[in-house]
């Protein structure tokens, strides 16, 4: 049953990406999955329902790319790479950063996406602060901003660079060097940091 | 003329910000004018112009707004007063925030909205560019970073606070935090700024 949902949450992606949130009905997402109709509606009950677990299996698979990018060595290292997880730099992110993007506008005029929005804005926000606050305490980083700030800031520069890597995919080349450096400034090493620098280059 | 197609591209803004792209007919911008749909097709041939003069509207607007906003007396204070002028604090902001947003989205997959915001991008990133390499010129900040890359990222976070704040108005007092925050590290302070400070705060 939940391998079922996993299908359907799948075939939604890639029918929002191709066609936009509009275009998710429970037909298309049945033959988008090669199931029926009918199939679908006993795995869900609403297209709310189909929709927050999209939106679940994005924040999944991304979740799952992160872990695995983050092992740089560096606090920057790995939030550079982590990010670069959230771009669209292949289909697979491409489709992601297309579903999420029509969610956010969609997110504006409907509050049960918003609600869902907001509290993955907390969470991923609290947990990057997190690990900010750590890298102030260890001396990675310097300590002179605030981590839920700073934290606001960079998923900020994350979403930013998304949107536009979206609309122009010639960007890539600005787009990471724009994110290189965005993330070089906002987490200037300190004191302690692996490289023993205690001024951003 | 030119009054009457200003009347329209304002009429047209106001349509997209309450009720999405798709609902930019003619008739709908006609009536929310207050002419005839005779009258719009005698200034606009059509629709796509018309989407055009609005996104001209919006970006001379906001572009006004952004020269009397920029007096701070700090490049810092500037920008993070320019990039304020772009964010939905107010209504009239919150309505050119919802069009450009429906626009980034639509540019996916329509090459002629694609071309126009990749446009802006460059005319953006250009002139921001041309301030911060002033600005390294003079020490005011340092000179660490490629002016280009620096003001990609100013403008993605720029971006991507503005959508957050579109579907969490409620993040108004953390979205400001982040803007302060992101500015100072992006514009880190060199050996002869106003402060005369030569580190980051």
């Amino acid at each position: 049953m939940v391998s079922r949902r996993a299908e359907f949450a799948a075939a939604a992606v890639r029918v929002i990406a191709r066609n936009g949130l509009h275009a998710a009905t429970v037909r298309a997402v049945a033959a988008e999955a090669g199931w029926s109709p009918g199939a679908l509606q006993k795995s869900f009950t609403s297209m709310d329902e189909l929709i927050r677990a999209a939106i679940e299996l994005i924040i999944e698979q991304a979740g799952s790319r992160m872990a695995i990018a983050a092992s740089t060595g560096t606090l920057t290292g790995d939030i550079q790479a982590m990010i670069e997880q959230t771009l669209p730099l292949d289909s697979q992110r491409r489709d992601e950063s297309k579903v999420w993007a029509s969610l956010t506008i969609r997110a504006v005029d409907v509050p049960w996406i918003a609600h869902l929005l907001i509290e993955q804005d907390r969470q991923v926000i609290d947990a990057l602060a997190g690990l900010l606050r750590a890298a102030q305490g260890t001396g990675e980083i310097t300590a002179d901003s605030e981590p839920v700030a700073l934290a606001g800031a960079l998923v900020a520069l994350a979403d930013g660079l998304a949107v536009r890597l979206l609309y122009d995919p010639s960007a890539r080349p600005a787009v990471l060097a724009a994110l290189a450096v965005g993330t070089e400034h906002l987490l200037p090493k300190g004191p302690a940091s692996p490289g023993g620098r205690s001024k951003p280059r």
